[in-house]
């Protein structure tokens, strides 16, 4: 297939982008990425996604996709050849669903308070309510992985695509607060499970820098700033 | 299969529970139904969803399914002979579960406001913001139903169950606020499409009736008033 015929719309800064291009990632397809000015969004994502007008959207031929887990699930279910990304029992499945709506709900609302939180008091207050959002998700991994080195199993899946997207936001969130969220006294298993999953070869070139969304959010914030004088 | 082996924990007034009977019926399971007291959440459903302690729980042999919409789709992937109730095609797949995903995040947004909301003008509000959030679902309707009568094609699929499940309620804004939201000159083919669902097999016989419904609000916000008082 020609990248022509994939385009992902994305933008370096966002976990839920990265979700789509570590599924593009582990099923090697050819694509074009195209990084959103997301300042001055560009016609074809406004054209491509008119109901929320935000990335990532995925365009196969000509037909626009939205919503970082839907993406996802179409990759796996148009590209059907090996690695699958979603396990293969139905009830396997509803419990990766299951999780991984449990992250989007809860991970990235507090992920969202960042855009209002300022000062380290506030920045600890998020590394706690993150550390308290992962322990639910120790006891999955404990029981999803079933001794294997993923959650879904011994490669990469719909639920470590799903809360992988999150782990380099995680790092901004322990420097800022100095605070260490990944704790191995706490969550022993995942800390394990994020450094596999930072090594994996469909991972390692596409997740950020915390370094540099550290860069990203101070420009963000002292914009903001700028604009409120 | 036995009845035994299907146990859903239900609740009557729940468009989340609504869902899953309809999708069980769809699929003729033979199940037990619980009716759980929300007053008091029985053991076998803290048991079965700790996380978010919620209904609509399926439990299939031992084990607990939770949210609804995971619920039916691992429904449609456990009982696979047909009806199917999600699309055939990837595409088609990914944007029922857009559309489910858009009913979830900004109609069942606004019903969580009935929670408070009190006097006509307050329901008048409710009653305008979702008849706003169903202009897009009308267009999406025409591009979905491609002619048919359901979103799904000739019988009532992922989506129509995703979106049907809040029809009872709406009907209930409708009376409380004394304005039209299904309004034939605003959704005219979403107002063809909800009477063909109500007539539906599968939802007939579990859609609770409008004043039921009311009759459970009203108890519902006196014994509100009762506790601050």
């Amino acid at each position: 297939m020609a990248a022509g015929d994939v385009k992902l719309l994305g933008y370096f800064s966002s976990p839920f982008v990265l979700r789509v291009r570590i599924a593009l990632n582990i099923k090697s397809i050819n694509h074009e990425y195209v990084e959103e000015n997301v300042m001055s969004k560009s016609e074809l994502l406004l054209k491509s996604n008119p109901i929320h007008q935000k990335l990532p959207v995925l365009i196969h031929g000509e037909r626009p996709i939205c919503e970082s887990l839907i993406i996802v699930e179409y990759i796996d279910e148009t590209w059907t050849s090996a690695p699958s990304i979603l396990p293969s029992h139905p009830y396997d499945r509803a419990i990766a669903r299951f999780w991984a709506a449990y992250t989007d709900v809860k991970l990235f609302a507090v992920l969202q308070e960042l855009r209002t939180a300022r000062g380290e008091e506030a920045m600890g207050n998020i590394a706690k309510k993150m550390s308290e959002g992962l322990f639910p998700l120790e006891d999955a991994y404990v029981k999803c992985s079933k001794g294997k080195t993923f959650f879904g199993g011994e490669s990469i899946g719909y639920l470590d695509i799903a809360l992988g997207g999150i782990l380099a936001w995680l790092k901004v969130i322990e420097i800022m607060a100095n605070m260490k969220i990944l704790d191995e006294t706490k969550v022993p298993n995942l800390v394990k499970w994020a450094d596999k999953f930072r090594q994996d070869p469909s991972v390692k070139g596409v997740i950020p820098a915390a370094e540099k969304l550290i860069e990203f959010f101070s420009m963000f914030t002292a914009n903001e700033q700028a604009a409120k004088n």
